[in-house]
Parts: C-alpha cells; structure tokens; sequence
C-alpha cells in the first residue's frame, strides 16, 4: 500500500491547522496500528532515528505514549528536560530558541513539546514557545500538550468516538462539561476537543459555570467549524440542561481565564473557586437524561470530582479505549510527518 | 528450541510465590543468555515492545541492569519517576492505581517497580502497592526490588553459588549474617536470599545481633522450606559460630524492625544504632573459620564495614560475577513473562 | 570495506593521548557517516548494545548528540545522573569506583562521562574521576566534556575547518579569543581546540586578558605541537591585534585560574570580573582585520557578549554544521572503540 508523503515535515500545533481530509488518513492510519501493531508496513519509519521530547513540565502518562510510539516504530524517543537548558531570557544570558532549534535539527526527526501550567508565566506563551521552536528548526514539531491545543488527544478521541458511533459523527450529539476538582486544569484538551469535534460535524454543547469562559478565538473557531457542517453550538451554564438527549459525554475541570495573573498561575486561589461548584460533577442523576452516552475523558480522571467511580468505570465509559488510542494516533502522526517510507 | 509459554503473563513479586521448577527453567536460560548474550532464540522476544520501570526511588544500578535487559531483547525500558505521577491518596486529588495501571497495559508488556526505604510509610507499604498494580494491570509486574522482597537479586545470587557449587545446592551450607554500617538497608536482598536458598535445600544459618530481627512471615517460610527440603535453618545471635565450615558467606548491613516510626524511616536513629556493634564485620580471623568460602553481596557493598577490603576483591569473592548475572536473570525473566516467542 | 580494529577498547579522555593516524581515521569515518548516516557499514556495530553516560551536570545538548549517536549505531544510551548514586568519599559511606566500574562494565560497552563546574571542587578533579574509571572497568570511557578535555568537541571543530579549508590543514591560522560574558564556561572545549589544532599543524594565536592563562600543562603540550609542526603559537593579551589576517575566530568565554576556591566554583566573583572586560567580544570592526574568517563556537552561543548576532548568524558562521559534526564523530569514535564488526 502506498501512504501519502505530503505531511512530512508538518508540524502539528493542533488539528484546527490541519486540512480535515489530512486528519482522515491519520486516523485511517492510526486505526491500521490499532490492528496491526507491530507488523504494520510503517513500523520501520523512525528506524534508528530520534525523536526528541521537551517536557518543561515533569509528565509521566504523555511521555509514555510518545516514548512508546517512538519505539513501535523503530526508532528512539529522548526525554529532555529543558529547564536545565540555559535559554536566553531578557534577564539571564543563554541560548537563543534560533539556536537551540537550528542544532536540534541537525540530530533529530521531529520535536515534541509539552508545555503547561506552571511553567508559563500568562495564557499563550507556551504557544508562542512551540511556534517559535516551529520557525526556526526544519523539523516538524508536534504539541504533546501545550497550554492552548492537545492535538494528539482531539485525534484519540475522535478515533475512540468513531469506533463506536460510526466514521461519520455529523450530527452525533455531545456534551463537554466543565466540573469540580481541585486539580486546576489546562484549557488544552477541552479546547482541541471542541474544535475537532466541531470539524467533524457534531453538535457540541458547552456547559460550564459563569466565570469559566475559554480562549474567545478558539469558541469562535468552534462556531466557524459548526456553521461550516450546519450544525448546532450551544454554550450553557445550567448544570443539567446539556446533558438531555446527548450520545457523549465529556465532563473535565480546567481553570478560569484568570488563573494567570503577576506572571504565574494562582493555583490556591483557582482551587479554593473550583471546589465551591459541588453541583458540577457527571453523576447518575445527571446521567439518566443521556440517550445511553459514552462516557470520554483524556485521563487521568479525578474520581469524585469530576465523574463518579461508578459512571468511570461504567461499560459506557471509554477512557482506557481512547488512552490507548493515543498511541496509535502518535505513531500515525510520527511516521507520516517524520518517517522514512 | 522450545521455550515454555505457561509464564508468559505471570507477576513476579517473590520467588517464594513461583514453583520451583519454573525458577529452574528461569536460571536455565539465563545461563543460556549467559553464554549466548547477543545471539540467543529469545534475542528478539521484545522486540519494539516498552517495559516501564518504575521507580519511587533513584536508582543507577538496577536501572542498568533492567534498562539493559530491555534493551539486549530488541526492547526499550522507560526510566519512569512516578513522583511526578498525581496518584490519589487519602489526602490529595489524583488518579487511581486502577486507571494508571489499566492505562499502561495499553502501552507496555511489562511493569517493573522499585520502592524502598525513605519511599514508604511502613514496612509492607511497597509490597502493597506492587500488588496492586499486579491486580488491576493487565501485564505483568516485576520486582526491581522493593521493601519486602527482591527476586531477582535471590535469581542472580542461586545462579552465582550454582557455578562455583554446582547445580545442586541441596545441603550447602550458607550463613547470612547481619553487618554493621550507616546505611540503612532495608529487608528486601536478604529476605529473599533466605527464601531462595531455603528453597533450593541450603542449609541457612542467619546471624544478627538482638534487635535486628527479620519479617516473622518471611522467617516463618523459610523453616517451611527448609523442612520440605530436610535440612536445617539456624538462627544465632554469636557474631563468629555461624562462619564454622560454610562454604558461603553473605554479610550484609539491614535496618531494625523499628526503623519505621510516625509513617517515616528513622535513619539517623537507626544509623547510630547500628555502628555500636563494631565487631560485626566480615574480617579475616571469622573467615578462618569457613570451608574457604565464596563470598556474596548484592552490592554497592559497604567496605570496611560489611566486609574488609581483602575479602571482598579476593580471588574467593563472586560480587562482580553476580552483578552480571542480575542482567542474565532479569532477560530471562522478561522474555518468558513479557515476550513474544 | 575493512575498519581498523586497533581502537577497540581505547578510552578517549584527550585527543592528544591519540595517535594522529587515528584521529585522521575518526575523521574518515565520521566524514562518511555524515555522507550516509543511516546505512554505512558500521551502521550496526552498537546493535542491541547500551552506551552508559554518566552526567554529573545537567546537560540537554551533550546528551543529544550522544543518545542520537547511540541509536544510530543501531545501540542505546542510558541517562544516568550518579548523584543518585551512593559513591564512597572521605566522608560518607557508600561504593567504590572500582566496584562501580567493575559491575558497569558487566553491563556496557562504553562508559561516557561529562563532569564540570560545580560538580567538581577544583580544576582537574573531574579529569581524575575519569580516569579512575578507565582504570578500574573494562570498557572505554569517553569525556563527553569534563573540567580539562572535551575530545569530541575538538574533532567535531577540525571536521568543520577541513570541509571549508581542505584537509590539509598546515599553515592555516586560527584566532582563539577569550570573550567576556556572564557563563562562566570551563576549559574544556578551548583547551582541547587548542592541542588539536596544533597537532594539525594549524597556526594559533590565542587572546585573553591578564588573569586569563588556561592550564600551564596544556600550554606546554600546544608548544610542543607547533614546535613538531614548524609553524607558530603565540599568546597575545591585546584585544584585537590577534584578528589580523586569520582564516578562523573562536570566540569564547572561560572561568579565570582562580575561578576556584575553598572546593567550590566562585560564580558570583567570575561573573562580575569577566563583564568589565567590555571590548572583549568579537565585532565587525575586529572582523574587518581577518582573512574572511570562518567564525567556530562550541555553542551555546551567548549572543551579544561572545559574538555579535550578525557574525553568529553570517554565511562564514559554521556554528550549526560543527554542532552537527559532533553526532557523526561520537558515531565514529563509539563505533571504532566500542563496536562490534
């Protein structure tokens, strides 16, 4: 079988970038690895090459889907840890992103970048990071999450999603919720959620309490994506309403637009908010009004916070399904963008 | 050649909990491995396939042996500290050992786990974590040594004494004895080393000063086994009776059974308590007293206060060889639980 | 094509323990790993093989090429920080470096140290570890950059000139200049340009303030390299005159002679001293007195104190194809030491 070789080089910032027939054959791919893991015709396309992960945040999860796609295809993934990278900064002397890029480029296949929370200093600036590293390196750069996208977590749960409500999703009926915790959560995969499933077609209902609005640009993105398929964006803050009727269910906490303030995240201030919305949990009351949803959630789940255990681990509930997607959909973006074939 | 499958799958947490001669078949290919490292049938058993280690403590040495075991195998080890891993506790939001262990089942073939001393409330802690990640995974867990037991430190040390002794160890005589020294060791090596030995006929003697009793339990399992094999197992508190006429010598520092207080290892306490008893070292005048002795040692070995100098590199010392032999034991261990064959 | 085998097993701490015959054949090698970087000859010689490198200092760059050169070689390098190893000192408890490199060289089949600045309590105490354990393992080891050496840096650096100004490198000349700036930087890398150069038969001129003298003991070993050669090394404290009709600037910042004091590195002090020398940084008006130069830096490059942006980022910068040079030499040198074939 032939596989298209225009995505090589391709950087992967989120799937809003990426034409929606591109993100068909990297599910079309990925669904391929899910059958074939080993013995897929791409499983030699990162032979003996390298990949390098740049967490400035410690992570344990992501870092084992990336590190493991690497693998499954030959190759080797590096887990770098920049901070003791000494980049230039406007008050310290150091490397510039130039020059860290332009070396990198010299060793590696691809660059993938997680940056989030408390590593930033305001909303955005992990973006600006990646698209930096994304000008100056000839390497296609991928987000292992950063704080604005979650590309490789929008394609999973679509794949998820498609496995059980069919290829096409136009017009499928979804929930994404915002909850209670105290984990004070990144905008990332809610946001890349919202706009992919709004590209393919389903109609999304956003509900989340007054005060926890996300990025404007990517809710009008949403709308844009929405309009485009004919279909419907609804935005509520009522608890409950959204859940009527809906085949999908996606309940998560993340933070409020004002959780950066002075250069750092208020995570205090942001936890002692969250936890007062004790109504905002996916529980079974909530639940009965679905048309017998899928219950989705990027993981890890906080238990009793943002879903009850039994609904978590529900037969409805597909959270290990679509963790495990992440690497099929990794290793499909890895060898169309990086590999050799 | 055929290799078993009946172990593809299984958990190892103690050698205590595999049949005997599933332990056989396990020192069999290693000493396969052992002649034949680069070259062997099972060379490729993981080939592609991600073991994930897991350590709560650092670690440099059984890193390399695991992380080289994976890697002898056509595998990869991912060196994972699950400190940065938000696992739910009485106290703190996080995610559950059932969805982080169902979430590495769709990544890797295999899990193994270090956790030790200042990791760890109470003793038990680990070995209570170990299993359940065994239950709720679906791949099996191994030991990199935790605070109860060390099967593959017990593997290693039986292929060792089997070399220098022959196969059949039934009836050799082997004293373990407790050593001074101000590093806090924990239970794990020797525990298993009684348990193994016993179980492979030895005749044990432990020596240690009062107050530095073993777990009961493991205590308990050892006389079973040396009861099963007919020989005997001898407790003494004399710091030189044991050494008359054995033809093995295991000296080692451990912590007392009151090292655990107030949910945290008492290291200094138990540091100054354990340098009173100066004469307990292994030394030329009590090696006098053995059959020319081999003498072993998990390593890093404490000189100067475990053992003398000249003991411990003298022609008679197998340290190093069983350093070597952690690497042959632990391929064999992951090809047969973890790989594809 | 047959590889020489004399190497195998050759630590590499300087180049100037090598014979020239041998650094010309790394240089072959790695000019043809550059030319067929995943498909040479040699392309396996690592396979299934583990690398250990050991860094005492946090490192990002060093590692990459490393680990790259690892996997390319068809092998695999561990990420080992043995401050998490318990070494035994004067003071404390812990494992000897004989049986540290004893039981490493069980696993490995090379040992790639990197120890600088504030790992070390004085100049030189790192290029002793080092060769503690070229004397106690069994494998080669290979500075990855240490308080005196960096071997690797030095080829890569030769490897670049040769491909801009012929092979024959004879006659060529060379400015290594001090610059100022806030890093703080070790010998290493200017101190093993300095001996390679000359050995090439290349005409040095190195520049510093007073109270910048680098290791008499390497002075001595330039001096006899130009002396063998017949060409010219001269020291020059004057800012500029040291550009006049060179081929090639180096400009670097490195620590004073007494950058250490009472076992530790003075940051503070060496920073403040080496900013007030603000002429010190190679410009466009010095620029104007070379021969077109090539302009060579290790990186990181401190932008604005070592260099101006505009020399950094000129077409006579080769900065980044040096950087690259560093992958194929370490495949060259891990292959031929350390290589199976």
């Amino acid at each position: 079988m032939e596989y298209p070789r225009h995505l090589k080089g391709k950087d992967l910032i989120t799937t809003q970038e990426w034409d929606k027939k591109d993100l068909d054959i990297v599910l079309d791919v990925a669904r391929e690895f899910k059958e074939n893991r080993f013995n897929h015709p791409l499983s030699k396309s990162l032979l003996n090459k390298s990949f390098f992960m740049f967490f400035y945040n410690p992570s344990v999860r992501t870092r084992q889907s990336f590190e493991v796609a690497a693998t499954e295809l030959g190759g080797h993934a590096l887990f770098l840890e920049p901070k003791s990278m000494r980049l230039k900064t406007e008050k310290t002397a150091g490397e510039t992103v130039e020059d860290a890029a332009n070396v990198m480029s010299q060793y590696a296949v691809g660059l993938g970048i997680r940056i989030l929370e408390d590593a930033i200093p305001y909303y955005g600036a992990g973006d600006n990071l990646l698209r930096e590293y994304a000008k100056y390196g000839n390497i296609p750069v991928v987000s292992m999450a950063h704080d604005k996208y979650h590309p490789c977590q929008g394609l999973a749960d679509i794949m998820g999603l498609q496995n059980h409500l069919g290829k096409d999703l136009k017009g499928k009926k979804v929930l994404l919720t915002w909850a209670k915790g105290a984990l004070v959560r990144s905008w990332s995969s809610v946001q890349e959620f919202l706009l992919i499933a709004s590209r393919f077609g389903m109609e999304v209902t956003l509900a989340h309490p007054e005060g926890y609005d996300l990025d404007p640009e990517v809710i009008a993105n949403v709308k844009k994506n929405a309009e485009e398929n004919g279909v419907d964006f609804k935005i509520t803050h009522d608890v409950k309403e959204g859940y009527e009727g809906v085949q999908v269910v996606y309940s998560r906490n993340w933070m409020s637009p004002n959780a950066y303030r002075d250069g750092k995240l208020q995570k205090e201030e942001e936890r002692e908010k969250a936890l007062k919305f004790k109504e905002w949990i996916c529980d079974e009351e909530k639940w009965k009004l679905t048309d017998n949803a899928l219950f989705i959630h990027p993981m890890p789940v906080d238990r009793g916070s943002e879903v009850t255990d039994e609904i978590a681990s529900s037969k409805n509930s597909i959270i290990y399904e679509i963790a495990g997607n992440r690497l099929h959909v990794q290793k499909a973006v890895m060898a169309l963008t990086m590999g050799d074939f």
